[in-house]
């Protein structure tokens, strides 16, 4: 990050695709992560889509994402088997070609020789890339993601979705970090909502969210602010937990 | 549904409105279950998007989903707090009036008055629906959904969430429901890239994945194949098993 953050957020969107999330099948375990990773670096998520593994879905919502936000974020579909059609996409969306990576196919050699597999045309596949794209490292299975552009190609395996992740943070030009605090209240939304949406129009710079909750022992509501300035937030938080108080309610702020 | 299913796939989009699960605060549990369920009747869920508690997002987004797609389902931004403006958005893109519906009203006093709460202007919120929608049910907390042309607004708290999708699932009409068959093997997917690949182009009706796994016992992939004909799917999944078992593999299949 530079010492002087633009003023303007910066803004990323991240595409998931693969038809296994679409069906159901599996769960997607990348969102919250990526989520809370770009917001530590300044970066806004603002945008998620989960598109199935269908070459014209990909091109059309790659092209659409990549000019309405500073970055896109994709997971799923680089591995080397015939429904992994990211990699081709990404080059058509962009319109180059998909080209051999020698350093790519190196990292590749050493680790299947290391243990004694062939490398054959299927996994020669995993070390291609759109001409101009520059390497993500995979230190948990070699093959690499790439970025072209503002675009970033990861696995879509979360544990190696998320090395890959760690492994770009340093890349990435955030803005200013938008700051969280939460305050728990054992009031029903409904009690709470009129005076929580005064302070929210006291406060316009701070986002804040209301989140109802019923457990075994009780209900309540988790009330979320966010922003960027820590006074601004510091004393919208103060407010917010005045007014539970003032309604006969008990704030707790969970620890940090 | 009915006896004889449209021959063309019926199509859904799911709308996950909220910014809690963009922050990564909140990981979203309602999209495999939606998934599921959707597919239980027929319906191929094509796009997930998860979008901000922002009014413009919300009335672009549904205008161009309710276009494309059979179905369109959201969850999340129907309580009584300011950051809940899904209904009143929704009815902006339908060019509708949100107007007080006299049964919401009367759910919603019913449960009040039983439990001595108040009813408040924030609570009567929620029995406001866009004009000309139709209720949806809510045996979790009363506050009910609506459904208005071929959108269905529901609840984001995954309890309020799942029993609303229960309670409409007897009003959609779908098409024939995809069968699914998983073939788990103990190759690594670059071993069977290439004999998988061959069986997709045999079994063009047929939607194969592949999806490896690392476990700390080994490594191998789970192979989907998923497609409306019991006979086709039948012979594809014989394919795979045989094709596993011809590469030197063990090929299983998870009970159902």
């Amino acid at each position: 990050m530079s010492d002087s953050p633009p003023a303007r957020p910066v803004t990323a969107c991240l595409l998931i695709i693969g038809n296994e999330i679409l069906s159901g099948r599996t769960q997607d375990a990348n969102l919250a992560y990526i989520a809370t990773g770009l917001n530590s670096v300044g970066i806004q998520l603002r945008e998620v889509r989960v598109i199935p593994d269908v070459a014209d879905t990909i091109v059309g919502t790659l092209n659409e994402m990549r000019h309405r936000f500073d970055y896109v974020f994709t997971t799923g579909g680089i591995g080397p088997t015939h429904d992994d059609i990211t990699a081709e996409n990404v080059a058509r969306a962009f319109n180059v070609d998909l080209v051999l990576d020698p350093e790519a196919k190196r990292r590749l050699k050493a680790l299947y020789d290391s243990r004694g597999i062939e490398m054959n045309e299927a996994r020669l596949r995993m070390a291609h890339v759109p001409q101009g794209a520059t390497l993500i490292d995979n230190p948990v299975s070699a093959a690499p993601g790439f970025q072209i552009g503002n675009v970033f190609v990861m696995a879509g395996v979360p544990k190696v979705a998320q090395a890959m992740f760690e492994s770009i943070k340093g890349r990435l030009t955030g803005g200013r970090t938008v700051l969280s605090r939460t305050i728990t209240c054992d009031l029903a939304e409904g009690t709470i909502a009129q005076a929580l949406g005064a302070i929210q129009q006291d406060f316009p710079e701070i986002d804040i969210g209301s989140y109802p909750f019923w457990t075994a022992t009780g209900f309540g509501a988790n009330l979320v602010l966010r922003g960027p300035d820590p006074e601004q937030l510091a004393m919208a938080t103060d407010a917010v937990s005045a007014m539970v108080t003032a309604l006969g309610g008990n704030p707790t702020e969970p620890p940090t």
